[in-house]
């Protein structure tokens, strides 16, 4: 018997070799798929059509996350965690949506998703002639970077000026290399539709965040609306639900392991092409600095929270966030690690610098690039503790990141409109002001009070020659009979930015005017500017010169490959695809990749993360599965676990099977293929979702949401 | 493909279900199994015999654990933690020999294991008539238990008259009506032969203990000497090694999943046969005392022993078994919730409830146990903290230990030695003084001093009620202004309870002498001796009507079930059997049954408790496995699973194959496993070993001692 186990578990990995594969492809590389191979039962243009509705129109970006339209009437499926800040913003101690779930009985009892949006692809071109022409001619680093900006920004105006109503976006594909101009469909109505008790929708939690398995129904369901002629409009009481060219069909089968299956969606940012340096840099001093930082954050927010539902309810959209990305640094500092990832990168490096050395020609052009990259990396390393504060502080500060939004709006709003910023651009402005206000809703004066002596208890620690001389002079740091908590009590005590009114006052006055006025944080900000700016125009210099250098970087890659690559992700359409597959995590264990409803009840303790509802066990304990039972388990599935190509902002995004219905929805990777951000490998990488069984299952049993069973046009009487 | 491994997974669980039972079989039990049947290829006879070497002959009984011979010169495996205490003696931080190992390159170079003993089974015979006769008439319980006691006392002591050189012992098999005469052979002289070091010996350390997937080398090699006639002896320098009547062939073939395999050996302790309210009593009041106890003793040494190695070592016997237990109550706890334990055993003696009301008879004679084994527990319960602050003075303070036994063994020491406690008789004495004197190696001031300010904070925090009275008085603990740091203080610097001397000395002492001698923790313990006395006639009292009781309750459960049972383990030989056996730890995951060298380069990461030494990765890399290699992995196993029924006292076991050859050695349980000692599941029960050809291996390549292989009798060239 030993044999057999062994033997199958072998012929599984030899299987994955052959069929998965790294990728998250754009849409312009979907060419060089051979799709029926690959195991799709569709043709690309069933996936993206710019003629005829296709896939792709069922596909949408919500804020970082991905959603999918699921009916004609505008129906999205997206993760709980997607929506969880909404139903964070439309909860109180008396309405607690988060805690209890949420579920509109009709479409009038919908509530607004505040400062939720919604984007569906329309088209792209690459435009990276028009961003790099002549670019060579300049030599100043901030100029070339600053350039680059200001054509992006350039094309997006005169696109979005040529497709009125559209929203427009030229990224950046290789660094200093490719430019794609993408058209977005841009819906600014979404509302909560139906969302589970945080003891389903984040079954778990922490301790299960990067985990397989899983059993988590991270999945909730909203709604986009548009003016009722159909054109997209913000949030009116007459609004519509959006009709979108195409939705996807959900299918009720499900899927088995080592079924086919695809991803469409927006993955975030990659970094698979970066050198060795970057990846020290991550390594040793960035994701160590963020993790440990937000690990504090969370300690404290969690202690204030202990005793008042109210304020841990204003905190719990922030701690959650935080943690997700702590945990993430942890799994890639212990992956980073374990793989020693830096030391291989500086072996291939190697070779490839024994292949310029080769050719005298190649040699001269190319032979001091890496050098090159490897000294920006060691200027960063050296104030990187220093620099890490002083951006924190507008950051992590909450009322200093007000005062500094207020300060560099007049600033930057004074300019011409494509000199701006981006967020102050007018294309941006008002979602910035929203998400401030936003913020503004879970100010906490404690804890913003305790965060920002934090950081200037650790500005006081730096070194001489790392010192932030703005901050030592405004809170007296070199001083050792200092009394700088007085000070912050005080500027709390008289603070103006952190009041509603003000800040929308303060929007509308002039530069002048608001250097005037009279709130202590923004003339901290104020006081803090040389710094501030020096610090930008520094980081400005290091991404011109490195995106010139990884432009050459690339070249020198393709020469000694020669192939060419998939670009890293960057918030744009992206397709990846694979099948069901559990894995080996350690020596001598055996992951399934679906688990199923037993594991709610082994893991249940009663107490948060593991408190399922005495509604769920009983139906679970009832075996009232019906039409959604698995037939090969005989049970309900929960979570499914497969080897395709995903990243954060693949939140939300649709499993889909080999014909392109939804079988599942993506909410998270396996805690050893959070490394995936810097290398692809089958052994490890895992993405998980949740079975879209189990979900129609809570919504039919659980939930007695039927309807929207119907809506979906699933049969289920 | 899916089906397949689930079928597969599922015909494993059932086919373990028709093959795996509970059952620790008593030598006299043997002949209820039908070894054919079961899986074994040798006799009864084999196993167990009066007249001619047999397999029972090559098992001994090593302080708490097992061993066995496996050589004609008396070379004992059994594991590293089984001889930790021995090692930690020996070493200091010039000789680490716990850090760096052992490794004896002569006989002559073998290392005395102080305090060590060794006993081979010789016979047993059923003493129980004698034990118990007339008992009835006896209603003093307290009265009723010294009786048992003294009666077990007389057997043995003329068994050990009738046999000169033997050890013999009463062991209770059912509480209160079955008890069983055992002859030992008892040697005295053990020494050390071959130690790993800890990086390997204990590999994983308290993270691993009692979890499985395990890549721990837990084994040590012994020797014991005789006296150059062959007849036991005390360690001397002339001693000659012991030759065994039996010694186990070790097999380099090793094992294969799901091969039959058997253990012999000696299993501490199991409660399967008690009623609810011991189990309640076990999960809510006295293992919660103990493992919280325990956690804030081990956080204290940890503490204490981090700045210095010598202190770090003297307390490392001592954390590993306070660990030990505190994480085996921790897995009992959670088991026993998981399994709603109590909740079941209510069910069932609802059921014999009901059963005893159908018939008068039995009503009349049985229907009080039951509550009468409640109240007991109520009892114990409602004065269950106070007593166990009381016993741990005399347990966790070493000073007041050392006070207490001096105190004791003069008192004692002036009765009839068939009168004393079992500690102070003649055949025990000269251990009970080795181990104090072992223990005092050990001792440390400051940690003693705040082990017992604990205490004592604990007991003035004791209700009314509950107050314990001698130590009020003494530590003035009701006195608000009291001020007992400064008495503590006083005392240990006044001591000489903690020097050698002085210990040897009042050891030959008088009780009248002791009770007048001027030392503050012999006064101490003179006056809590009130309290002391109290607690131990209540304890009495409590077992002898326990013991009545139980007997009564198996009466009526043998009526209610028609069948017979095995006893709960007793430290006496046992037999259990099984197979290599993966299991389903949690939803969605298969444990396979066999580690491999891979997993100690996955888990390695260069800090302990996860420090593989340099020179064992680098022979893992190279795979230098030769004749040891499985043939079946391609690569040298590690650990073993199997779903025998152990408990501790099994460490170091051999584990058989059906040839009744060596394949492997047993140390520790599955975390789910530890609550088998309630109740026993095939589902949940898995026991862990070391594989014998990873122990072989180790020996060959990594110690070069293939002279131990010679011994052995393996061919290795």
């Amino acid at each position: 018997m030993t044999k057999f186990i062994f033997l199958i578990t072998t012929l599984f990995l030899s299987l994955s070799a052959l069929f998965a594969e790294e990728g998250m492809y754009p849409l312009s590389e979907l060419h060089t798929i051979d799709l029926q191979k690959a195991g799709f039962k569709i043709s690309a243009a069933d996936i993206f059509n710019q003629e005829a509705p296709s896939l792709s129109d069922a596909i949408v970006k919500l804020g970082g996350c991905t959603g999918s339209f699921i009916s004609p009437q505008g129906l999205i499926l997206t993760n709980h965690h997607c929506a969880f800040r909404a139903v964070q913003t439309a909860s109180n101690a008396e309405h607690d949506y988060l805690k209890n779930g949420f579920m509109a009985a009709g479409r009038e009892q919908e509530i607004e998703a505040k400062g939720y949006t919604v984007r569906i692809t329309q088209s792209f071109k690459d435009v990276s002639a028009e961003v790099l022409k002549d670019l060579d001619a300049i030599s100043d680093f901030a100029e070339r970077n600053k350039t680059i900006k200001r054509r992006r920004k350039e094309i997006t105006a005169r696109a979005e000026k040529e497709n009125p109503g559209m929203r427009a976006e030229v990224a950046e594909m290789f660094k200093g290399q490719t430019y794609v101009l993408f058209l977005y469909t841009y819906l600014k109505d979404v509302r909560l539709v139906y969302v589970p008790p945080i003891s389903i929708g984040n079954f778990g939690g922490e301790t299960d965040n990067w985990e397989w398995p899983r059993h988590t129904g991270d999945f909730s369901i909203l709604r986009a609306y548009s003016a009722p002629d159909g054109s997209p409009a913000e949030y009116a009481a007459d609004n519509v639900p959006y009709q979108p060219k195409k939705y996807l069909n959900v299918t009720p089968r499900g899927v088995d392991e080592n079924d086919f299956v695809f991803l469409l969606g927006y993955p975030g940012r990659t970094y698979r092409h970066r050198t060795s340096y970057f990846t020290a840099y991550e390594e040793h001093v960035h994701m160590p600095f963020v993790a440990d930082w937000y690990q504090w954050q969370i300690h404290l927010l969690e202690d204030l929270g202990k005793e008042d539902r109210a304020t841990a309810l204003r905190f719990s959209a922030t701690i959650k966030s935080l943690a997700n990305t702590e945990k993430n640094y942890r799994g890639k500092l212990r992956g980073l690690g374990r793989l020693q990832m830096v030391r291989k990168k500086r072996g291939q490096e190697a070779q490839i610098q024994a292949f310029l050395q080769k050719d005298e020609a190649l040699q001269r052009r190319y032979g001091a690039v890496l050098n090159a990259i490897k000294n920006i990396y060691d200027e960063k390393t050296n104030s990187a503790e220093r620099d890490y504060i002083l951006s924190y502080l507008t950051r992590s500060v909450s009322a200093l990141s007000f005062a500094n939004t207020v300060y560099k709006a007049a600033e930057e709003r004074e300019k011409e409109d494509l000199e701006r910023e981006s967020a102050f651009m007018n294309r941006n402005f008002e979602r910035t002001k929203k998400r401030l206000f936003i913020r503004l809703q879970n100010f906490d004066l404690q804890a913003d009070e305790l965060i920002l002596t934090e950081l200037l208890r650790k500005a006081a620690q730096l070194p001489k020659g790392q010192r932030i001389k703005s901050m030592d002079r405004l809170f007296s740091l070199n001083n050792p009979e200092r009394d700088w908590q007085k000070a912050i009590k005080q500027a709390y005590d008289d603070a103006k930015i952190t009041q509603k009114d003000f800040l929308s006052k303060a929007f509308q006055q002039s530069f002048e005017q608001i250097q005037k006025t009279n709130d202590p944080f923004l003339q901290w900000i104020q006081a803090l500017q040389p710094d501030i700016k020096a610090l930008k125009e520094k980081n400005e210099r290091q991404s011109g010169e490195l995106s010139k250098l990884s432009a050459q970087w690339a070249e020198v890659k393709r020469l000694y490959e020669k192939n060419t690559f998939i670009p890293d992700a960057n918030s744009t359409f992206r397709l990846t695809y694979g099948h069901i597959r559990g894995y080996a995590p350690a020596d001598a264990v055996y992951n399934f990749p679906i688990t199923t409803v037993a594991g709610i009840l082994e893991k249940h303790t009663g107490q948060a993360p593991f408190n399922a509802p005495d509604k769920l066990r009983q139906l679970i304990k009832a075996k009232a599965f019906g039409f959604l039972q698995s037939a090969t388990l005989h049970t309900m599935p929960v979570g499914i676990l497969y080897d395709c190509d995903t990243t954060g902002g693949n939140s939300g995004s649709p499993v889909l099977n080999a014909k392109g219905e939804l079988v599942g929805l993506n909410f998270d990777r396996a805690f050893g293929a959070t490394i995936n951000d810097f290398a692809w490998d089958e052994s490890y990488s895992r993405s998980i979702g949740v079975d879209i069984r189990y979900i129609l299952w809570l919504l039919q049993k659980y939930a007695g949401a039927g309807y929207l069973l119907d809506e979906m046009g699933i049969d289920h009487n």
